[in-house]
């Protein structure tokens, strides 16, 4: 057989392979959300094996493996690293039309340029062997495989009381031309947000957190006021090193612009240790979220809104392995009318940043979309952005839904594309899984007269998405 | 390169190219939903330029514009016509894969001619003096249009208050043969539905209508038992001039059987310009959509049920252009018990009238349909109607989906089709944008064996959806 | 023309066609779950026409007669059974591209042999003939059109408190090989759950099946411990003549693991003819759940849950025809974390069985997926199921959708397949319709490169899922 994943994969259409291959193939990539550990970057990691790059910390393969009846010890647990890919090897094969399936065959042929098989059990070993004499080269190291990938931007994921050393080690490099490529943070104050404050446990985080900001910013945090202060210091100094986005996750989205309570009190029973009632965590929550964006937009920021994220659902697995462990999936809440409320609130004050939101639950697609674009003023091209497929909806459904309803409900053109949102270095392929399936989309709309068989304007406007869009929208 | 929009548009197979030549083409058609202005109709408005009649008013056009970047200035402001042209027509390019961009060629098809090019900057002045030369002609009237357009029926939607002066002239000129286009009202109470009571400002409004309506119906409402007599007396005045519909709109829909406060005590205080709570709103909303849906029975009218838009988003817009201004997106609330609550209730006291329901958020549109179904009784062939797409759904995807579910959950062949549901006389495509859809698909279904290859017997029921099935179940 | 339903029918590439007629065709049946009457099974019953075991009980059709403006006297009336059959005949090419048009074309093919029409009124009388005079053969019996279908196992659909004595029979009569067919019983307890405990029917209801439930254990039930006890006891009588699964329906799913009434106070409730509050209804509803659940994972079998039906939406068709009636539909309701809740109680508790989670709603297809597979915990492969089209999504999109969500969200390979959920022994098909539908996808897959083309992998899966897997997975 031919290999699975060969040049004209997922490219059914003459338009298609033109669109692809003549346009957004060399496009290089500005990955604007991912949640690459920004030390591995800055020590530029070699990683032993391809366990440690592949497995460790992909909580994806851990779900199918589980689904596929392997125990907890060759996944999160000690099992020896060799043990751990073969177990991975046995389920690789069940992941037949899963995302997995195509990622793993995408993530071996680049960068690892194996073409000749799939993984199972049958090949594992020579995978193992393959994989592991060129992760000991240095092309394979972390810095080695974006430039091998052609990666021009990275947006981190980083707390506001993150020590930035790394990134300003990294902004170094890349002013002096030592590191080309940008290595930027992102401002996510989710560590901070009061909504789990009703317990004493989440209490407990929130006021540990809050300390580890004050002391990041220098400063004591007695009150709400010392808090957005506080905050506000740490945003001047992710500006000062380049950051351009902030990021907010939510199981459902809740804002009240009439709070029943008091935020500023709301806060005071933080700071004593009091849980606090669900009517003060919205009122805190909501007040903390628009000062937060009200900021963004003065510093001509993105502030992004994950939202749907049903998390740790297993106490089992969140004692054992901890958070991220693979037991998150979507909430189904209702939550339009805070959507609107918060947008209408900041647009009123003349503090809307652009925005891109992301749904987790497909269901809420259309509708999420439908609701950023009222929010549209004339100021910036493209200002409300329906954002890419989500972690469960990236994949090759999602991709096409999310392109689909953007395409329905918005303007496909103005679309700043695809991100990996990934813990690992091999990921760079949904770069090309997403345009391969863009230029699928786009080539059987020229195929069946849906859109003119202009493959000039078409390809122009590929070029905008994959990368064109995302440089002028987030002006790095 | 050959026209975008050609003879054979979206009909992808040949069995689809038959069916849509041979059948759909040819029907007339019955616009049962609408919102054009019947002052204009009576009056065979005249349109200036293309401006007038394409972007005056059009919301879904100022929607892409502001994504695109351009001030409102040229969406609703107080630039001229021509240059706001200018500015969609930089616009129109980017709304590739937007139902805009189909609309767009259409519309320029039909009725203007215009075949040989596609709105955008370099065509846009070339566009502007060929429409406006067209629109200087007899048969570019509102009038002109419409018969061009092989319309038959239109259905305005109009305010109980309404003064139905022009839709009296217009059916005495039916009658005398001097317009061969029957112009219907539909009845839409929403104006005194109590939903914004709750405020100082939507008790206002709604007080503000009671007195427009108690004026048309020449009467005092001093109750609830007057306000309904007022709308009783109303819909006789509508039925006399040939109203067969009625209209109501709703965020989510509500309704109570066992109201826990009592209607005509919550109506007492609308008149003393009391804010109503939220059970008395309810109380109120229940008791009036139950009286006035029970006499649409008696009258054998069929009621529409527009479910889901969460309107008026920002309050910027609001202020700036009013309502209707593009910034109305879909409610994700539930409603199905409601729902449930609000038939069983009618068809309990025998009062269940046709009905139609129409979703906005597609994540209802299964249980909408499935729903609707539970209350057929054998009494009309298809008398609870799942209808088109509606708004956002309006559109390739929308439309497509909408005969899926109808498919899949009833009885496609008993279906009422398509509506402009439009403010726009260049609309009318609309109704053959849907016709080739419907055509692609079953097309498709013969070409795949998934129904049988039996043109004639599938033609009937196109010729039944396009218009046989509407004429015989409004029966105008 | 060639018949409708042919060898190669909805199987569009040749890959469909191998892995149809090379993998999937041959396989045995395992229908675990259905709604047979077992009673019919045990006397093999004999049916006098084709109404009798078509139309009779039959809700899907009722509702597609309702909706062609049939009289009910036709439909559960007390017409002629020959007049009933007419109305169905006059109904069937109006069904065109739902479920029913499909289904009637396989069932008149398989067992009939009715290839050369379809039903409709030109062609009712033959139809009625042919079958009629097939049915008066032994080979058309219960029994003989199980056997004629290739089925193995079926597991019908069981009050705790039936009487088990034809299953006692039917497993006799297995063991003893006089029938090769196992029937089994499935444990449904819904009967004594107190979800309708807040009003005197539902209070009434329950207190009699709780009567039931004690007569069939032979104790006496004065405790919530009383009737968990029966419960307990009534499950080893299932168990010991063959159940190995589960089944509990919900129109929204609903646990709390902080109660804030007593479950055994709510239970003294019931006894003593009180309505119980919402929250006592949530309580004892908690509680029984949890225990009904634990005792399944002690006993190995599988819990499957049906959420999201809207029962009985009609009062009218509820009175005149009683439950079943055809005016059920899909409730909208949030969900997510009331399931998450009772998942993770379970397996805190070491106690959460292998589960299969079925959707009504379509809405909620990926968020329910999801969350199933957050409690995979490597014990059982595929431990948690997303189950296959339910209901009013046990069609061509219903099957597909579910295989998609399944697909991108989980391990297909692991999916135990499909069943008929049916009251009728003409439905054996909807296997044979699944199936075709899988090999559709899968063959499309293999056509546009989604998949490899490596068809004894991919047909070793397909046989997994038409047989192997229930196989394993329920170890009947």
């Amino acid at each position: 057989m031919p290999p699975f994943v060969h040049d004209d994969f997922l490219l059914t259409s003459e338009p298609a392979r033109r669109l692809f291959h003549d346009y957004a193939e060399a496009m290089p990539i500005i990955d604007y959300h991912c949640h690459l550990p920004v030390r591995e970057i800055a020590e530029d990691r070699r990683f032993e094996n391809i366990t440690q790059i592949w497995l460790a910390g992909d909580h994806y393969k851990w779900r199918a493996m589980r689904a596929a009846g392997i125990g907890e010890e060759y996944i999160t647990g000690d099992a020896p690293d060799h043990d751990k890919f073969l177990r991975w090897a046995e389920t690789a094969p069940q992941t037949l039309r899963n995302p997995l399936y195509h990622w793993t065959a995408l993530e071996l042929r680049r960068p690892f340029g194996i073409t000749d098989k799939l993984l199972s059990p049958e090949t594992a070993e020579a995978i193992w062997e393959e994989t592991g004499a060129l992760l000991a080269r240095r092309e394979f190291s972390a810095r080695g495989i974006m430039m091998q990938m052609n990666v021009r931007v990275v947006c981190t994921t980083d707390d506001p009381a993150s020590d930035l050393s790394d990134h300003e080690k990294l902004a170094a490099e890349y002013a002096s031309g030592a590191f080309p490529i940008r290595v930027l943070p992102t401002f996510r104050p989710d560590s901070v947000m009061p909504d789990a404050c009703g317990t004493a446990e989440g209490l407990a985080l929130c006021r540990a957190q809050i300390e580890r900001l004050a002391d990041a910013a220098g400063t004591e945090i007695r009150s709400l006021a010392d808090l957005l202060a506080a905050l506000a210091a740490r945003q001047e100094k992710f500006h000062a090193v380049g950051c351009r986005l902030a990021d907010h996750g939510f199981e459902t989205f809740r804002y009240t612009r009439s709070p029943s309570a008091d935020p500023e009190k709301a806060f005071a029973k933080i700071l004593a240790d009091t849980p606090l009632s669900d009517d003060e965590i919205l009122a805190l929550e909501s007040a903390v979220l628009f000062e937060t964006a009200r900021r963004y937009a003065e510093k001509g920021w993105c502030m992004q809104l994950h939202i749907g994220a049903l998390r740790n659902n297993s106490t089992r697995l969140l004692r054992r392995v901890g958070r991220d462990a693979g037991a998150d999936s979507m909430a189904d809440g209702e939550y339009m009318r805070a959507l609107s409320a918060f947008f209408d609130s900041l647009e009123q004050a003349g503090a809307l940043p652009k925005t891109i939101v992301y749904n987790l639950n497909p269901a809420s697609g259309y509708a999420l979309a439908a609701m950023a674009a009222n929010f549209n003023d004339g100021s910036v091209p493209g200002k409300m952005q329906y954002g890419s497929g989500w972690w469960f909806l990236d994949q090759y459904r999602g991709i096409r839904e999310q392109i689909e309803i953007l395409s329905m409900t918005g303007l496909l053109a103005r679309f700043v594309g695809m991100l990996t949102d990934s813990r690992s270095f091999l990921s760079y392929t949904r770069h090309e899984y997403f345009r391969r399936i863009l230029c699928r989309v786009l080539g059987e709309d020229i195929e069946s007269g849906f859109i003119p068989a202009d493959l000039e304007s078409v390809g122009a406007m590929v070029r905008d998405i994959c990368y064109n869009n995302a440089r002028g929208y987030f002006a790095f």
